[in-house]
């Protein structure tokens, strides 16, 4: 009966159901299917319960279960095995399949050769159409399960043009590949996976043929690996932009700190710094202690300010619709955004302070310092993300902390001077 | 020579190219171009350029060109027509073609009635391989150009299965589809489009079925168009967590103004109330001035702690990682996520505290205020995000405001309240 009810469920399905078993009782289910569910089961498990249910398969039958999967899916569930585990689920698969996997965890994280599936189905230029459709009848074993794209590729074994599988299909039989072929983007082998993202969404590409330095095909990489890989990195663009480094998943309390504190303590020294201009301003405070009042209003919505340019420029340098090209037009607008939001709440802000404290000095102080902070705060958040960018860093990573710094610090300088300048 | 170089560019590069032209070099490019190229062309352009794009074209070239997309595609540059134009380019299109267009326009916006393309590819239960090969080889003008899954019908159209193309391929002629046809993850024609990409994620779909309430096949949804989605979702996530409302791309100022001012002004009414606090404790600022220095410090390190909660927390909504089943463990880890990082905290800049001035009780009243920020800062983190889901409402947008009001609010009155306790 579990046997059925298992057989009539989607894996995705079964590994989500495993979240909610205990580890007893997900070893009894696991008990009951066969390796190729088991290792399509395996292959979608969450990675903190994969570790558990890696731990608790015997090798042998991993091995056979691996097996089954696309190498892409197969390395991926060895990269999560301990050293010696690792060593003899290898040892107890066939050398073509071993090999693949070996390769694969050989390539960078977070590369094409990482996302990369061995499986491909690639036809000599001088074939016609029938002689595919018999080729993948007769050879079916050693192909991809599932196929979108055939490579055409020339003797030295280099992609020069793909057919789509629904195109051979509506083809005559005796019409040469090389007829209806259409222009194939090809992957370099060590692209980063981001830029890969990019390339199958600019082109809708379903499939897409991975290429050695020299030109040989290596692999294909799938759509729906992209549709992994552009969540992965739009999470890591939110957690980068709001101090979380690495985002593991299911992570325990420790990693939980080990991701947040560090991004905490820079933060402590930025705003030790930052807090080091109203100290030189003490006996101002002193003398007039609504300037400590109204002087937070003026830094954090400064921080605001700066932390919407920042995301807006973060989310188009990751969607290259910001560029060298429209940098210099981006910055311009940017600047006009942060003068005239900057004015609009200086007057708002600066006649609630004035019928509030009923000085009209203190007032020109706050409206103006308000105005500078909201325009340095929209020229840091879009500078800050590209001048990264430019230096090859991460966009996302630690610009937040500068675009707070940058406008606590001109809140406090801006709103603290001009008071002392006009009030004192 | 140009005619040449355009056929041989693929239309995603052709569109971005027109970004570099000036709108008449524009029109003199695009005179070129046959029907079939000018739609997919203009399919790719960006929004902005697209509008001038348009109306340069006269709606008899459009109508022509449009034949050419997909209904979806179609649909989606009809819908930037103005109300005139759209009526003639409508009108002088094929019966057909222009009822797709409309009913794809009449389903709400970001539902899978709209990602939808009408053009499919279904077959009779009864029929087998051959015969239905048989049928893409013939009527092939009807069909979709490119399709990657075959949905077998019942007599009533309802989708019973799927037959991926490459598994026709390789299947002989006589088999019956109902006996290799899988099972399908059929698709309400007013899903949202998030939880449309959240299937296609999970189940590594390439296309899926889009059924009317009755359940009667209508069209189906390709995984390209998705990719799309699932860029335009996390976009949206992370502006609305930055406080930047719809996100228009190629914003002019006065829309980059629209989408963030009334955010700014919300933050400017949470300001006040958060200062307020201070306001309450101006006396003791005035006796102990140094006070005023150090609370902006216990705000500041509150909200960052805060936005790291709520960042991960709606990340995890998003992905479907956080739910009501361990909603209470991921609250109780963040709060001994908040607790520990606020004791580290309060540990190292209560010691560097005492250290600038010399008074323990200040440093002892920092440190205790730190803690209690940062574990309240953790708790509204994931409290809020959760809460505006359980609500019904995205839990991205105005989550931000919240939390970082309430840290403001606590970092000032937890210092300032127990200064006052302490050393007054
Ligand atoms: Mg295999
Ligand atoms: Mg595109
Ligand atoms: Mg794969
Ligand atoms: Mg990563
Ligand atoms: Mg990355
Ligand atoms: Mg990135
Ligand atoms: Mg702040
Ligand atoms: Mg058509
Ligand atoms: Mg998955
Ligand atoms: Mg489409
Ligand atoms: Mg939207
Ligand atoms: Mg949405
Ligand atoms: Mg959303």
């Amino acid at each position: 009966r579990l046997r059925e009810l298992l057989d009539a469920l989607h894996p995705a399905d079964v590994a989500d159901l495993m979240g909610f078993l205990s580890p007893d009782y997900r070893e009894a289910v696991l008990a009951h299917v066969d390796p190729e569910a088991l290792a399509e089961i395996i292959s979608e498990l969450d990675t903190e319960i994969r570790e558990d249910v890696l731990d608790a398969v015997a090798p042998a039958t991993l091995a056979k279960a691996l097996e089954e999967l696309d190498s892409d899916d197969a390395a991926d569930v060895v990269d999560d095995l301990e050293a010696d585990k690792r060593a003899q689920v290898l040892a107890a698969m066939p050398e073509v399949e071993r090999v693949a996997i070996e390769t694969s965890l050989a390539y960078e994280d977070e590369t094409a050769g990482r996302l990369m599936q061995r499986e491909v189905v690639a036809a000599p230029q001088f074939w016609t159409v029938g002689q595919t459709i018999d080729h993948v009848r007769k050879d079916g074993d050693e192909l991809p399960e599932l196929f979108f794209d055939i490579y055409v590729v020339d003797p030295s074994f280099k992609p020069v043009g793909a057919v789509p599988v629904s195109l051979l299909l509506r083809t005559k039989r005796d019409t040469p590949l090389a007829q209806i072929m259409e222009p194939v983007t090809e992957i370099a082998v060590d692209l980063d996976q981001e830029e890969v993202a990019y390339i199958f969404d600019k082109y809708h590409l379903i499939s897409a043929p991975v290429v050695e330095p020299g030109g040989r095909l290596v692999g294909q990489i799938t759509v729906d690996d992209i549709v992994g890989v552009i969540h992965e990195e739009s999470e890591e663009d939110i957690l980068a932009l709001a101090g979380v480094s690495d985002a593991g998943r299911n992570a325990d309390v420790m990693d939980m700190i080990k991701s947040r504190l560090p991004w905490l303590l820079i933060n402590t020294l930025t705003a030790a710094l930052a807090v080091s201009v109203i100290k030189a301003f003490e006996d101002e405070i002193e003398k007039v202690v609504t300037l400590a009042v109204l002087m937070p209003i003026v830094a954090s919505l400064g921080g605001n300010a700066g932390t919407q340019s920042l995301a807006v420029a973060v989310r188009a340098l990751a969607s290259r619709e910001l560029s060298a090209v429209n940098a210099l037009r981006t910055i311009g607008r940017e600047m006009w955004v942060g003068l005239m939001n900057g004015t609009a709440l200086a007057l708002i802000t600066g006649l609630a302070v004035y019928l509030l404290f009923l000085d009209l000095r203190l007032a020109i102080a706050f409206g103006i310092a308000l105005i500078i902070n909201l325009f340095v705060a929209a020229l840091a958040g879009v500078l800050a993300p590209l001048m990264l960018d430019r230096m090859g860093r991460d966009p996302a990573v630690s610009s937040s902390v500068f675009v707070t710094f940058v406008t606590d610090f001109t809140g406090f300088f801006a709103f603290l001077g001009l008071a002392a300048l006009i009030l004192l």
